[in-house]
């Protein structure tokens, strides 16, 4: 046993938790962490060093008894069932006013449950989602809480040292109720599908397409991490154009199967948009190819009964024209795609009582995790200038920037349905600008339809109520 | 009470189950009908005319009492909860060996706990989608069911006489084990969706793109229904297109709200297929661009602040040519669709164990529903040649269908780009065909970006295993 009252605990020592402590501890906070495995309880004791305020343990009651009340303490435990195992071994040592934060990529509606159900003994249960990884985690992640306000001022000073900072506001606030730390991490994770899909699309186009070697592709992405495109996917995306292969020599990336994998965010992202009618159609296009990546057999097959003859002539286009084309289009599908993303947290909100503020959530985006990127300032900036904004196609600067840049953007895709490459995400972002400023959609004629073979009912342009006709 | 011994029972005298009964005794098969509305009740004895075996009830008892055993009785109620309320009145009157069919839209996993909830009574409960709208339902819909192959035999001589035929053959037959009738149904109603998307992005592109009139475009639609397009879909679009208000003698299309609404089962397809990783893109787009059609007042104030300013130029295109591509662009279109959601099936059919034969699928989509189609013939002729085709796209007809076709699918798609006009199913039937074809999708720098920030790890082309690299 030990006589101090550490400030925080961890829950789950895995790379993850053992980064997050060393952070803590980096900020003269003392932390205590629980593991089942010894080895790694130690080894956090170890790597923090004598002089840190770091302890780890295997006891859970040791590991309770030693917090500070009330307790705030941390899970870092794989999603799901594992989640409630945990809860259920520490609640007979917690004690009302005590905090238990999940730190995981939980489904919200199991955060919404489990709130209740800690709600009902006392204890204050948050969901927060972490960005940023390993090394995020190490030195200055992007945290997305939710639960109950007056709980989180007891968090509220770890949490605001260990957070990335931007211009010295950190990368953390208290975001809203139940699940609204959950959610707003489950749309940040969507839109890093849709950003990454708009990556490997740009790379596709401008490899298979224009004909770009690696060195000019390394260094396109390089450049762009320079200009109003700078953002950690662009960054990293350069880097990876750079790394060979130990072994062979060879770029690395390109040795690395097509086959992409996803842990589920993605998904969780678009099934829930549906579920609010919330248009996310670049979010829907990069889980889908993720998906259509797996069927790599098939693919091969098709690639020889539906040969595409057309990427042959690669000679025929102004290659610089088009990268510069291509910088402009990237920003407008990016930016499409945060405008996807926060109208969906808008109508979540809305829907399931978040109380979100999306200026607090660009700002908290701007730093430590992986969708940061310099165009989060304008964003930020459009839900300070009108906290209630639809969306944000509508704010004046965002908007004149997509119009500036529409021309390039249906150039580079008009290039790629002529070469037969694939750009869903990008016609999704275009589809999504087009649809949202249309004012009068074809989709009477869809209602029309409905009610032609189902008497499914129309309403009228001229005329309020609800109509059925004899059609035929 | 009535002595004689019904053939078959239905429950829920609304629309579908009234007309449904009316189209059972035609075909001589006795049938009576429940219903807690002695209104509804007296009605169906009243429409089907003292000579026909009909008869209408509000007893429960004595509707069971009169079937003849095993019985077969059939549900049309909303699905849901009625659907297990009525059941639950039902049971205290039903015997092992007893057939309970759920005619309705249902949620398959709802059947399939409905199929083990009934088995451990030793009663079969089949869910069979209807599809065919009340005068589908009254003169042969296209009937897929779904449950115990077995007891299909009790309810085949009804189903095969009041389905819909298509060159003498029934569109009903038994589809697979327990909730495959519904999940078929679901994915039809998917397919529907998106041709249903296709259809108005066709009268969009034709009538602000290009600048046809209303009669101009009833005609396109009237002459594509005796061509390769030749569909219910495309049918009574031309229909709908020729029909004045009453009122203000306008055409009525033209003055109904373009807010499109849905029942859900669209929804489910897609976010099914997300589940199963089976990629239905136009679907998506479908589903999403009814949900966009929602905020209309979002999209009158986005077409004045990012206004489309290249409609006005419509005469700088040859009129004819662009619809002759349109309707080789449509026909690419629809079977992508088709495609998608067969595709689908199939991986359904192997994740739930349904035993789904899609050439029996495709032969009972031929007549009575909503997506019946010519294209359906050669589908079924695909799958009868090669019954473990992967996708229809590998079928050397189809596929050579469509590279006949890509060219001016291209070119629709680009004159929409240009003209500011929203063509998301369009776009996503090309990107499906595209990426299908692409043996080598550039998902490998999602992975490498993956295992750069979150050390997900990654796969090689060049040797088995499971990798990880410090990128930097």
């Amino acid at each position: 046993m030990n006589d101090l009252q550490y400030e925080f605990g961890m829950v789950g020592l895995g790379v993850m938790g053992r980064n997050l402590m060393l952070n803590i501890a980096d900020h003269d906070f003392s932390v205590i962490g629980l593991d089942l495995d010894p080895v790694k309880a130690a080894a956090v004791e170890a790597e923090a060093g004598a002089n840190k305020p770091v302890r780890g343990t295997t006891s859970t009651e040791e590991f309770v008894q030693s917090l500070r009340r009330p307790r705030a303490l941390m899970l870092l435990v794989p999603a799901g069932k594992p989640v409630d195992a945990v809860i259920a071994t520490l609640l007979p040592f917690l004690e009302p006013g005590d905090i238990v934060i999940d730190g995981g990529n939980s489904y919200f509606p199991d955060t919404d449950r489990r709130v209740i159900e800690l709600e009902e003994k006392g204890i204050h249960f948050f969901g927060m989602g972490i960005s940023g990884g390993e090394k995020g985690a190490r030195f200055g992640p992007s945290m997305m809480p939710g639960g109950n306000r007056d709980a989180y001022e007891r968090l509220r000073p770890v949490f605001e040292a260990v957070a990335a900072k931007v211009n010295g506001e950190p990368c953390v606030t208290y975001l809203g109720n139940g699940s609204a730390g959950n959610y707003t991490k489950m749309v940040h994770n969507g839109i890093e599908y849709g950003i990454m899909q708009l990556i490997a699309e740009t790379y596709d186009l401008l490899k298979r397409g224009v004909g770009l070697n690696d060195d000019e592709l390394q260094t396109v992405f390089g450049d762009w991490n320079q200009t109003e495109l700078q953002s950690f996917l662009i960054e990293i995306t350069g880097e990876i154009l750079k790394k060979k292969d130990d072994e062979t020599g060879q770029l690395l990336v390109s040795l690395i199967s097509d086959r992409a994998r996803s842990k589920g965010t993605g998904k969780w992202t678009s099934q829930n948009a549906m579920d609010l009618q919330a248009p996310v159609p670049t979010i829907d296009m990069a889980v889908l190819m993720r998906d259509m990546s797996k069927y790599k057999e098939e693919r091969v097959e098709a690639a020889h009964s539906l040969p595409n003859n057309t990427l042959q002539a690669t000679t025929d286009v102004d290659r610089q024209e088009v990268v510069n084309q291509m910088r402009n289009a990237f920003y407008f599908a990016m930016i499409s795609t945060y405008a996807q993303g926060l109208a969906q947290l808008r109508m979540a909100s809305e829907a399931y009582n978040y109380g979100l503020q999306l200026q607090e959530v660009a700002k908290i985006w701007r730093g430590g995790c992986i969708i940061r990127a310099a165009c989060l300032s304008d964003i930020r900036a459009a839900y300070k200038q009108n906290p209630t904004l639809p969306n944000l196609l509508l704010d004046p600067k965002v908007g004149g920037d997509l119009m500036a840049r529409q021309e390039d953007t249906r150039a580079v895709i008009k290039l790629a349905i002529d070469k037969g490459i694939p750009m869903p995400a990008f016609m999704a972002s275009l589809s999504y600008f087009d649809a949202y400023r249309t004012e009068t959609l074809p989709t009477n004629l869809i209602q029309a339809q409905r009610d032609y073979f189902g008497a499914h009912t129309y309403e009228r342009l001229d005329k309020p109520g609800i109509f059925h006709t004899q059609w035929n």
